[in-house]
């Protein structure tokens, strides 16, 4: 794969946008690999993504940011501009569940993820062994009723030192205190074992049995304060019927959850995902 | 297609059922072409079912009713048998919306769906001319706030004049009445376009957009009194994304609504559906 | 709906291309609703599609093309631009089976399907009823071994005659003659009953039967010459298994037939289909 | 879970069959959990599979034998039984490519596929640590033109030494001799990656990219003396479209792989599937 500047942007609609950014880029001699284009004609935004041959531009991603600015202000734009040499660094937090954990282990160090993995982080001692077989370090923060505060506040420092961009809750088990919420904003994806918004909160798989559900599904989100109601990245299902037990159904959402959150992670890393509001624009 | 006879069981398990009644069915030649059996743990329940050509067996359906009957009392055995020369009869329901009415008058016509259909009725005109196209009856019956009770007085004798089996809503936005779901339960069938439990009541295909949803779904499911909450015949769903309106939303969705609904009334045909508390048994 | 024009441009693949178009869009005030770029690496080649809202641009279609030639020209475009209140013209083909023929018109009557059907032309009567309850001519062209030659110069003249844009074979199961595949290069859609490129050639549902593949399939694709090897545009399946007979493959098939043809089709009628080379671009 | 033995059942088609099997189980007090049944119309063939809680009956497995044989006899049976409590020995083979067999791995680890697995065989050296962390002996036997029959030869000494019940080729690329497709005939489990019987032989997924088409596939089947023409067993899909580099195509191909294997692999040991000529009965 040859080098790339992802070049991420979304603003109010207008005439005029596409015309000026790839002149720009034009005007550098960018080599566009891949770009994709978005307005949303209800919030009159307009959402804009482009993969450039980083070879093909006189700039370093300093000098790129200096030389877009005036074009991203005359057009109120959000926007940031990635380096594909520059990998993101994702912390993966889980519980005692390993399905999640260890499938996005395996696609990591299969290459199949490009990013960094600093640590992992649990609440449990239960996946020390296989995290540590992938050579990354294994921080246990036991969480409970009492200690819910300092717990988070050593998480959060964990987090800071490991320069995380990213969190992934690959199946956590734990709510994240507001105030994490809110500093790491469309930067924590989490997979939720339920097609949202039905069955919200605990045990949805028992859930979808009593309702006598004939398709069971994940959700990854991003985590927002209010539990489970954040922005939708991927969602898929599988089908069951009436031979399934509650565990039937545990284990085939295993299945779907795992490719769910492996799918919407790898569009995150890869700056597909730009949030409007309470949804999502996924360039994939 | 041979002449069959379908036997429909559930009662309380316990040892001994299927070597009863098979040797019931043995005894008098019963050639079965297709059985299907499940026990529910949870509910202690037992489901059955056989096809038996009905020329192996030298009984009427009264006759075989007749024998069977000791069988029956000793297992406490809700259960019936039909005839596949003798066709149900479906009333179909609709309002203005074409889509589902016409998917299965088509199916219907070119004898994929083993029905009579003695009348549609529905509270608008539109749907008259390609009804009577196919040869059927069509009754206009005006639904509103003030005439409610008549409108649904004359729906019933309009059913019951038709000797109907199945009631058919396919998207016929009104509710029933409590007295018409009870005295039809287990034979109501609609279509709610949601992937039930999400999205209960009205405009789902809207709430979907404004939730952000990345799957639509349709559910086919048993009416009872409660809204939306019958048990579950079959769902689908069918992917979107961020480029899609709300109007395509609903585009997209009445290919899985017409999709699903077929599917649930040609079991319900064929009598592969079984209620067992607020879920179902499909012998599919 | 407001009226658009669609700009669908494929090119030598180089830098500047997005530039110069977006910046004589731009020039003249066009506001863009949906934008779509590719780069085909392996061919070099370029493909893109722009919807333009029609009143933002000072143009008519003759005065676009004028004005936009000269950059055709430097870019070695193959072009074209259309207009979504001038509606394509789609001439249906079928035989005895109705499944097709009978979804699509369903589709053009309810609104779904933006284009003309200027007639209807079949090798047999069968059909004759459902589509002049559409108020659409149905020529009935019989084709045997003796006359084939006439019989396509004669559908060759009803098409000339319906100024069709397109043709869809929907189930004709009649071979085109080369001359006319050649004629009609990119605008004949056919739907073949099987995942292509298995099962090529007659009673594909059958050939899958006898290898008991646990999926059946259903290909929309351009017609080419070679039978069953023009460029694909959609495919699905629908799952199946050791219960289902022939009979229940050929019905099953229907509905994914159906869908897949539906799908290309309206694809086909909003210009979202560029051929490259044997392969199929589809912005959708 | 309770103990279970597993019946499973396939002769000649004939009436009474399930009589004298559910009669025989009845009259021991045996207490069925799950029960299967299918005639194949065309084959004459009639299938059966029951699982019946072990403390249930008096008998242990060889006594089942013994008292079940006249049955047997009588209506010409092939048939055996199994004990849930008694594991399958599952040999897993693999080459350089890790996606299938890591995941194999971890859902034995994880205890959702109940067999043993005495050892991995592999041409390569790659895959020693991961199948060493999971305490499973690895045994690297490299495999050439020159030394195939040796080779072979020390492979079926190793399955012999590891009293294996079923071979897992986890994506091995070698072809297995002939005389080892004999003497494991039923009991050597493939994952071909593509939706067959398209695209057979080498480097499937660069065939697909070339036919352009919209969406690939995997096929688990029996391995037989013809190259990927043995009995299906498990297929599924996942879509694909222009931007999809081939590249792009072998990494969502893995996931199907993976899941139509997984899946395949628990069906068989859980004595799910029976093989009817070149097809398999599935009861899943």
């Amino acid at each position: 794969m040859e080098p790339t500047y992802t070049l991420v942007i979304s603003c109010p609609d207008r005439t005029g946008i596409v015309a000026k950014v790839s002149n720009f880029l034009a005007m550098y001699g960018g080599w566009i690999t891949e770009a994709n284009h978005h307005s949303d004609l209800q919030a009159n935004r307009f959402f804009m993504r482009h993969e450039i041959r980083a070879d093909s531009l006189p700039f370093s991603l300093d000098e790129f940011r200096t030389a877009f600015a005036p074009i991203a202000r005359e057009f109120e734009m959000d926007w940031y501009i990635s380096d594909s040499e520059i990998k993101k660094r994702v912390v993966l937090m889980c519980s005692k569940e390993s399905h999640c954990l260890v499938d996005l282990l395996y696609r990591w160090h299969s290459g199949e993820l490009a990013c960094d993995i600093p640590c992992v982080i649990s609440n449990h001692e239960d996946m020390r062994s296989i995290v540590e077989w992938h050579g990354i370090p294994y921080h246990h923060v036991p969480v409970n009723k009492e200690n819910k505060e300092e717990a988070f506040t050593q998480i959060e420092a964990l987090v800071d030192q490991a320069q995380a961009d990213t969190l992934v809750l690959a199946r956590y088990m734990q709510i994240l205190p507001p105030n994490l919420c809110q500093k790491y904003t469309g930067r924590v994806i989490n997979i939720h074992h339920s097609f949202l918004p039905s069955f919200v909160g605990a045990k949805p798989y028992h859930q979808a049995f009593v309702r006598g559900v004939k398709l069971i599904g994940a959700t990854c989100h991003y985590v927002t304060e209010e539990l489970d109601a954040g922005p939708i990245i991927e969602q898929d299902i599988h089908r069951v019927n009436h031979r399934h037990t509650p565990e039937d159904l545990v284990r085939i959402g295993k299945d779907v959850e795992k490719a769910v959150l492996a799918r919407g992670l790898r569009w995150h890393l890869q700056d597909r995902i730009i949030c409007c509001g309470n949804k999502t624009v996924v360039f994939n």
